[in-house]
């Protein structure tokens, strides 16, 4: 019985443990290298696991990448339903600035950086991690509407709430206030 | 007589010959690779210069880095003095736009990004690319309240203006066209 069909009859047994492997070796080679300084060989050989099983299962290190930071992105950002607009914005963004200022590091920031301009499967990456934010986003902004509340487009949640944050943790320009947060908001709003 | 002996004998000879040598092997190798995949050693093979060169004049690494970055910043981003600090800071925005959509690619913010995160160092040369885009906005914003006219602060000008297009460059999501440009002016003022 090969790997892969093992996976497929253990589906929570080693497959899964794999990916957790596969995940938490990529965020420790991004913490201690960054991105860009590592190599499918150097996570495998990190996570314990052949090269061939992270091929197989996720074709590149571009698609692992991937899907490490949509995991990310979905586990530790989801959308706040609080019954007004400003409040789930808030909310959201003191999420997002708690992601990315911490002790792992701005992941999903660095990876977006790493894939832009790194060719055409790197471009397909960047709008998959940019489609799952909007998509996010337009869930907020949906409920507001159908409440009646006027709403933003998500470009301009984008722009004005979620890019200031991004660059200030480029430039090193953190930790944020509650009030800086807050203030983006309503600026927003 | 050695190198540095002759680089201080001949400013404009040798030693800027070097230095341009340099910056374009390090702006080949970004092209090439991305920043994070090269090293001291590529740079002085690719500029046909000695890696003890390279050292002797910058330091380290992220030292060049920050070096080449700041050089193009106040090369290909003068800053605009129209009479208007509307007119200011549209001619400024499409500059930016230019450069971080340009042939050579988003060289300042991919510098940023591999930077933040990198230790002490890269802690500092994120400081200095910031303080020189912060410098070059306040002098225009200071000129515009000399006039009179009410000028936001360079904090929001970089949180609303710059960061907008840095982050639509990491999300893929360009061209930019003059509209929206003129558009995150107009929301500013």
């Amino acid at each position: 019985m090969n790997e892969r069909q093992q996976a497929r009859r253990r589906p929570g047994g080693r497959s899964a443990r794999v990916g957790a492997q596969v995940h938490r070796a990529v965020t420790d080679l991004i913490g201690d290298r960054g991105y860009g300084n590592f190599t499918v060989g150097d996570v495998a050989a990190r996570a314990g696991v052949a090269d061939s099983s992270i091929y197989r299962r996720w074709g590149s290190l571009e698609a692992l990448l991937t899907d490490v930071a949509l995991t990310r992105l979905n586990t530790q950002s989801p959308m706040p339903d609080t019954g007004s607009l400003a409040s789930d914005l808030r909310t959201y963004a003191a999420q997002v600035a708690r992601e990315i200022t911490g002790p792992d590091g701005p992941v999903v920031l660095h990876l977006a950086v790493a894939l832009s301009g790194s060719g055409e499967r790197g471009a397909r990456a960047a709008e998959a991690l940019r489609d799952e934010r909007t998509r996010q986003l337009q869930s907020v902004l949906d409920r507001a509407r159908a409440r009646g509340e006027d709403a933003p487009e998500a470009l301009d949640v984008l722009d004005h709430l979620l890019a200031p944050m991004y660059v200030r943790v480029l430039f090193d320009m953190v930790p944020f206030t509650p009030e800086y947060i807050d203030g983006l908001v309503d600026r927003l709003l």
